[in-house]
């Protein structure tokens, strides 16, 4: 039963933290049907939590039916096979009220990142001169014909360089007529899910994982059901056979932030879980190209031999973010539904850029581009990973990052999470606590290092200014403390 | 009693038709709470169906709560009064089956207009040179920064000229703060769809009017509510004070596809209804600055003086479509749930064609090719109206437009608008029945031309065609025909 992290530094209640807590150790099997829970004085004790606190969180759960029994009797978990029905509690879905909930602050990306800040591409590499000649290239031979409107799924020739690509590079399995143009990796998430989910619907998602992926889902309605990340990637919901999500999120080439691949085993028992059950994949690639160990994974889709998986690719990390060009590669029996969903969201890529970027493909321009980034991005991680083992040794193990645009650093035991990410807004780092982007099958506190937008200079520099921080903040008394994690 | 529109040619089953007739009837008020509805057999013989149609369209009425009696005693209308609820029957929102109902056709729109295809601009006139030396210019200031992450609002110095734009042209009251940059007119529709709607909730929108506006309605849960159009312009739905809509769709500068204004006394009612009943308005403009007479009516946000009217501007008829540049103008006590949902939708349009519609604007090309268009639209119109006198007189009357891409004609007595559109066909002109846009208040029958993707000399090739076409298929006993339509 250990292994909870609650948090009283967070805005959510603690019953509420420790009920959500219950809730995922319940959906994943962790406390198997007809388990006794402790009793409510036991797990107050064990937590540092009022029985208020314990007794509210077990009478919700009991509320939904996941809980069977009483405060006086004590409680144990109910099996999927004693609550056949989806979810006994079907709340009315009213947006203003979703709306509340969501966190504007964490949905803002900034245009200007702060050193090390996690998720970043340089977009001063760009070769921005080639993009304009291509462009006048492109106008030259098809204007005015780029001005007129694309059709929902957009510009067929780029959707044709698209799927050669993805073929030869990722080993999806598609044609051209499977691929629709999205303006942006937000937009093909929304897409997705404005044609695949009901409001009341349950969607897998990975934990830790980005904010504005959940906060999409829940924006529809969608009631999310955390999926842990180990080393091996996402753990699929084998408990959830009788009661799966409609579909389930996942960044299989390299999880978001914690940067693991999903294993073969896994990789697998995702598919197998999609096939038996119906339920959708929705697999992000988007930054599934940043490879540094030489090839990368390649793609779930193209091992699904069953149609369960939706494909999504995006330009933001490899090009430049404000293209907002991204693909999703759609199981034919889907189509359909995913053109007409198109065509109500609007937003189509201006046809002169699509353009431009299918000669950019053609060319190989994008090729190698996506190489030169290979390169350039693995030279900043080393530069990082000797910085914090020369600087931050005392605090901070790092992890090899294999991909991606941000690396995680593991604190050594007693070094306090919230502390070190003080220490670093001091010295104006914007190195992240891991939790911020949710729990992890791990259990081991961490931070998440930005890389790829700042030079080896500056990285060097920015990790030196945050030692120097972390060294003064660390006092003696501090090195012991244990904030609220009772680990076992 | 008279004027429902049963179509035996539809693909809708009568009963269904006769029941969306008398919905509307009940909802606009024009049947009366309390009024008694004739027998089943009286309106059986007048609308010439058999008694189950009429059986089975007041029972299913009756079921929603609107009549109440019996097929025994008669049914009458019940008021809303008698029915506080929203809708007795709350049908589970399900996304797929939202889908089936869908007609991906007709949301289709083509890259090439056929002669007289309704709603293309020229895109042909459009200064694309101007515009690229421009984004070079752009570009030279201030890339690498436009290659940058865009916030969810826009480009700041765009949202800037829009305002001022607004203000001077549109007598739009607001601050830059309050627009919100979309990629195109369809996005922003839908980013008020997902920010102001719940599923379930009650949408009013003109008759007749776009299907893909009604469709993004349909699309995400909402009951839409027809309100229906005459000489003036929308009827507001005063019968439903009690329980009114969440939300009215509504084109007042130029009603599409009617093209006629709202008049100052429907425009007092619907701000009076909206003030009242805390309805939002979504004032959609995006054809506004089309004007052949002048000077265009001031925005319906600009008389609005209790922050109920959402503004929606686009540039997808005035520049071209594939630009898929939009704004919102946003009541501030609604801004942070728009910026939320935007986030979420994502779909920025590039930051560099923002910048460069922005300086197009500073620097009053806008103006000039708005100008310049209304000019070059205004010729074609007069050359659409001088070949329909010319050559179809015995069959349409032209109605006179003053702006937007389209105008409708009347059908002469005794001319079935089925075989006039099957005759356009034939000529391999896309002249559309006005049906096909819904119904209208004014029981007429007619037609929609579009004339201002076309050349003055493809007008009159494509109507002296459509005329030969028709005149041979105007044998006597078809022009006597009266298809399906009891009218006063």
């Amino acid at each position: 039963m250990g292994g909870f992290s609650i948090s009283r530094d967070s805005d959510v209640p603690l019953y509420r933290q420790l009920e959500t807590s219950l809730r995922d150790a319940l959906a994943a099997g962790a406390i198997p049907p007809g388990e006794r829970l402790p009793a409510i004085q036991e797990m107050a004790v064990e937590l540092h939590v009022s029985r208020n606190t314990v007794r509210r969180a077990f009478q919700n759960l009991a509320a939904d039916g996941l809980l069977e029994g009483s405060a006086a009797s004590g409680f144990r978990a109910r099996g999927p096979a004693h609550s056949p029905t989806p979810s006994p509690r079907q709340p009315e879905f009213n947006r203003p009220a979703v709306l509340e909930e969501i966190e504007l602050g964490r949905l803002r990306a900034p245009a200007y990142p702060q050193p090390l800040q996690p998720d970043f591409p340089d977009i001063e590499e760009f070769p921005l001169k080639c993009w304009e000649s291509l462009r006048a290239q492109v106008l030259k031979q098809s204007a005015p014909d780029l001005l007129r409107h694309v059709e929902a799924a957009g510009y067929l020739p780029l959707r044709e360089a698209i799927a050669v690509r993805l073929r030869e590079t990722r080993g999806v399995n598609c044609t051209a007529k499977q691929v629709i143009v999205c303006a942006g990796a937000q937009q093909a998430l929304h897409l997705a899910i404005q044609t695949l989910l009901s409001p009341g619907g349950l969607v897998g998602m990975e934990e830790p994982g980005r904010y504005a992926v959940k906060a999409a889902f829940l924006h529809a309605g969608a009631r999310v059901l955390p999926l842990l990340v180990d080393e091996e990637g996402m753990i699929a919901p084998e408990a959830r056979r009788q009661n799966p999500p409609v579909l389930m999120y996942v960044t299989p080439a390299n999880q978001f932030p914690l940067g693991v691949k999903l294993s073969n085993a896994r990789r697998s028992s995702l598919l197998e879980f999609a096939r038996d059950t119906f339920t959708w994949i929705l697999e992000d690639d988007s930054g599934g190209e940043l490879c540094y160990s030489g090839q990368p994974a390649s793609s779930l889709q193209g091992a699904d031999g069953h149609g369960r998986v939706v494909y999504l690719g995006a330009t933001g990390k490899t090009l430049f973010p404000s293209l907002e060009i991204a693909y999703l590669v759609v199981p034919p029996a889907l189509l359909e539904n995913f053109l007409k969903t198109k065509e109500l969201l609007g937003a189509q890529p201006c046809a002169i850029d699509q353009a431009t970027l299918a000669q950019f493909i053609l060319e190989g321009h994008l090729e190698a581009h996506v190489r030169r980034m290979n390169t350039l991005y693995y030279q900043r991680l080393q530069a990082l990973a000797q910085s914090v083992d020369a600087e931050l040794n005392e605090f901070i193990d790092p992890e090899q990052a294999d991909g991606g645009l941000q690396a995680v650093g593991w604190l050594k035991r007693g070094i306090d999470e919230q502390a070190v990410v003080q220490s670093a807004s001091g010295a104006q780092v914007d190195v992240r606590p891991l939790s911020s982007f949710g729990r992890t099958a791990l259990l081991r506190p961490g931070v998440v290092f930005g890389f790829a937008g700042s030079s080896e200079k500056q990285i060097a520099a920015a990790v030196k200014r945050f030692a120097r921080t972390l060294r003064g903040a660390a006092r003696p008394n501090f090195l012991q403390r244990l904030v609220g994690r009772p680990q076992q």
